[in-house]
């Protein structure tokens, strides 16, 4: 069936298999020891003109999320989000798991505001209590967010000058961040991010791999013994080349960016048409991820022809539902969708 | 110096310390299993009207509430409390260090309301995404809450109805429980607390104690091996009858609730003596804790004389602050306070 | 180069290779509910004889360990393995991590035996102190243990019958089941685990699979929302699929017994060449891993051409290696070996 | 009853309730914060000959152990004890609860050896696989073991040096510490454990007081924000004051070493009258805990006369027990229990 659903619905861009097939027989050795983890490495700090990166890959956004923000608190601290943000509300309970609290700020279409986070660092160390409560310990922003809108260069500017101003590192979760690097509509490079954050992620499992994503640490803050942490936050791949072929392949020739920006072209063809048939938009975002808001009878009839995703349900009558595109997503769905709706 | 900073400034009744005198040179075994740990959960479950509680001292207030919520809640779940609630904001990440998300709702005066109870858990189950965010386990209620508000029977009656339709047990974190029970406004006893709770702790440490919290289990959701789970928390008490002999005084003869009584009685007093002096409140709360709003200078004028608690900043100008009144408070305080004043 | 360092040097049997390419392109949903997942469910249903089996796939052994042990252990338990156990030693405290002690007892060539067992289950609940301790909740074994060695149907009955008496599930990592499966010199098949553990994986990463294990839970102690627990443990692949497709080929037409077996053919070669060469066996197993007493400089001379693994330093002259046959190992890879030694 | 059974039968040294007594209605701040807690503070360096060490007051004993060795202890460390320690085998695994591993050494008479210590620490670090194992992050003593035993100076002296060497702090669990430097047998002074230790705890419940055990860093290693640390982990006392004060009565005057002595003395006395009456010793202590085998009809019959403790069971026919003097034993109890015997 025609999908939307999400944007990882299709398994690995070909080329990537290609490479796997091709490196099959190869004896390598374990744990991310082995070449293509190190030419991918190389590859990726180029791209983000940081030659001084740690580089790590893991294989999914929710484990990234708890082993990084693990290993980057101490005990006492907890990670400032926005309330929407994906380890706040759909990883399960995973940061808090691992004994930290996600400290909460009020979402703005998905992002965090720099005013609120400042508030919140100082009112902090003005409350006569603080030693009592959970000092906010680092700050989590994804980017794109998880409406699939995106910060400005001013905004990530202003947000890292206030962490760093506070010493606490600033962490970006990258799971969808070729949709932001190639979006229309972004002033923010990888460089920027390697340059204004101290540990992110470029995701790979809903960018054109079949699994991982790749933990950047851009030299300031690499935590102490990470791999042991990765071990024992079973987040370790005994074949670390599975990533690592992976990313070795998307780093080559710039395949990361010309897949993701596919997925904005398709995203922007579908935005088009969304607006050509009068539809109703819930948030118009700039990245790859479109949320409508439709009449139930609608969603009804339209669920038995494509695949896309529950979001909320704002009253009786009505849902919001996202469409996501993605690398795999081509031209001739789109027109298949226009014909549906 | 004065003192209304809080209402653990002085030890303990001296019927307590008379009766630690008497029995200090009797061998009794450890862990809780001395006559006068039995004698007071006999005099308590009585007090309940319950005879089928389970009972058990612990010595503080967030070491109780973290032991108590870990053994009730599943890995997966977390607890509902307010966003002003103890266990959100002022206990360390005690809860999140034993894996366990607070899950918020808004507060009124630092309670919570049953109808965004109600919604919360029936839009938990609603969303088609629930099994990636972590369960709501059970709801945490303070009484009086962290603004020495109450809860009226109405209002508990509702929460306990939601709680047990959704098969998840109800919490009380009874700190300051003898000043809510002892208010000239509220319409809840303790047999109405041991109805309608599945799990709560009358508090010592606040009222008339040295240390010590008795927990009690209403009979439908006793932790299996609770003793063993206490201890793992570093909670279980070598001397045990040091909260045993202590809940067995506060339990003869009513003790418990006449210096409960009494604290109220001050609170009355020092009410009527702020707003005959015309003094702003920020909040006037039915039970011990009061809250001004003071002008900076007033603040700094105050402290020299006499101890209060700092609050919040509401502006620059201004500060709340909190007078607290307890079983040690005397009308003589209440006198010099209003000298000062 | 040539290398016998373990069973996970290459990527995945070619026809899984084909599988993922054949169906790369299919719009799939996530986390495990698409149809590959449940043909695979069915084929390894039917291949333990156990339809009411509850399956799930995750990606990694350390992972599914500590997922599957936290999900089954509760909060005052631990769980009882040898000493030389991959969770009591190489697993970097991914157990501990969540919160659960591993209670250990003597390896005998890295199996656990039946009576000692017994003793250390008879003898906690007979001290008198027991509620002070860790119960143990659980028993884990490996099969193959660490060391290549098989249990006995006789003792797995044995262990199975001593856990069942105390009402504490058994768990078995099988990351290398395949090779116990199809050695030699075993009397257990997969429907005698089924039928004897409640809870244990098959392992895919070491026996042909890109990553990938297989729990299973036998029908009678499935954790209460395992999903959930699974994504709080960061183990919840988004492309579920992705161990699904491997699965679903591995349990078509026995390639996954195939595949073993070849590895054990390779290996009672290895074992047959290095008998004849007259290598003393620090460890000669029935299944893929076999373990070689060397003299220092004959692993000096050898590791420039061969790879094989470090195991441990006995004394100052000599060092136990391992030399590990798998799925991707070749007749001519064995006769090389041979001409080097 | 007579009773043997620990050193934690009765409340607490009169001297401490009088001083109780006189300071029950003086207001004082709470956490620690109060003039008491300084005083005992500043009498207890002086103790030690420190100045500079860091006091925090805690109320239990695998509280305070929990919460020092997480707050000592990366993500990625555990701690190294005797298989024998307290917090091996009777913390209702409080060490793990908190995600870190207890690493063991096998006891000699509950002592650890200093030679098994470093090769332990010698061979982690040439294991090339140590990445994937719980690095040794500290080490614990009980001083006295929990057989009562003593580590001479010399042994202290190279147990220090070893951690220091490795840059990993030892941590001292002082429960029943004044036995230890009161024994008649012992060259450890307070300050030599100040001086080799970089932690350690100065027990209170179990040497006459209702509760209290006082955490000492040496200045070398004082955890960041601890206070909050401790909060976290359940263990700030609102009235810090109260371990404040009998800290403070116990290091007046030496109260704290002539209580200790006294233990000891009447422990001597115990030995003697145990040897002529010929009873055999399972172990016999150089401090407050003798251990004896007696047949099971002499326990039947002894039993009902005065409290002792079960240890453990080595035959059918025997049971170790354990005999405990303390600074509540009379020479009438002694005497008492000379006739019984």
């Amino acid at each position: 069936m025609l999908s939307f659903e999400n944007d990882y619905i299709c398994g690995a861009h070909e080329r990537i298999l290609q490479r796997l097939m091709e490196t099959n027989r190869e004896p390598l050795t374990g744990y991310g020891n082995d070449p293509y983890c190190e030419s991918a490495r190389e590859k990726i700090r180029a791209a983000l003109n940081c030659p001084e990166a740690d580089i790590y890959f893991l294989s999914g956004g929710t484990q990234t999320n708890a082993t990084v923000i693990d290993a980057l608190l101490d005990k006492y601290e907890g990670v400032v989000a926005a309330d929407t943000g994906h380890i706040s509300t759909h990883e399960a309970g995973a940061i808090e798991a691992t004994g930290h609290k996600v400290l909460t700020l009020p979402q703005h279409e998905g992002r965090i505001a720099a005013g609120e986070l400042k508030s919140l660092l100082e009112s902090f160390y003005q409350d006569e209590n603080h030693e009592h409560m959970v000092f906010p310990g680092m700050v989590y922003l994804s980017h794109p967010t998880e409406y699939g809108t995106l910060y400005t260069h001013a905004e990530l500017e202003e947000i890292s000058a206030i962490c760093r101003a506070h010493d606490i590192p600033l962490y970006l979760d990258g799971a969808r961040l070729g949709y932001a690097l190639m979006s229309y509509h972004t002033d923010i490079t990888l460089p920027d991010i390697a340059r204004l954050c101290d540990a992110f992620y470029i995701g790979g499992t809903k960018v054109g791999a079949l699994c991982g994503e790749a933990v950047v640490f851009t030299g300031h803050c690499t935590p102490k013994h990470f791999l042991t942490i990765v071990k024992q936050h079973g987040a370790l791949l005994a074949k670390g080349w599975l990533p690592g072929v992976q990313f070795d392949t998307l780093f080559t020739d710039g395949l990361y960016f010309q897949i993701s920006r596919h997925a904005i072209d398709m995203a922007e063809l579908l935005k088009k048409g969304l607006h050509e048939k009068g539809y109703t938009f819930y948030l118009e975002s700039p990245t790859n991820q479109q949320f409508l808001l439709l009449r139930d009878e609608e969603v009804e009839r339209l669920k038995k022809q494509v695949a896309f995703s529950f979001w909320e349900k704002p009253d009786a009558e009505h849902t919001v539902v996202r469409f996501a595109t993605s690398w795999s997503t081509t031209k001739e769905d789109i027109a298949q969708l226009m014909q549906i709706l």
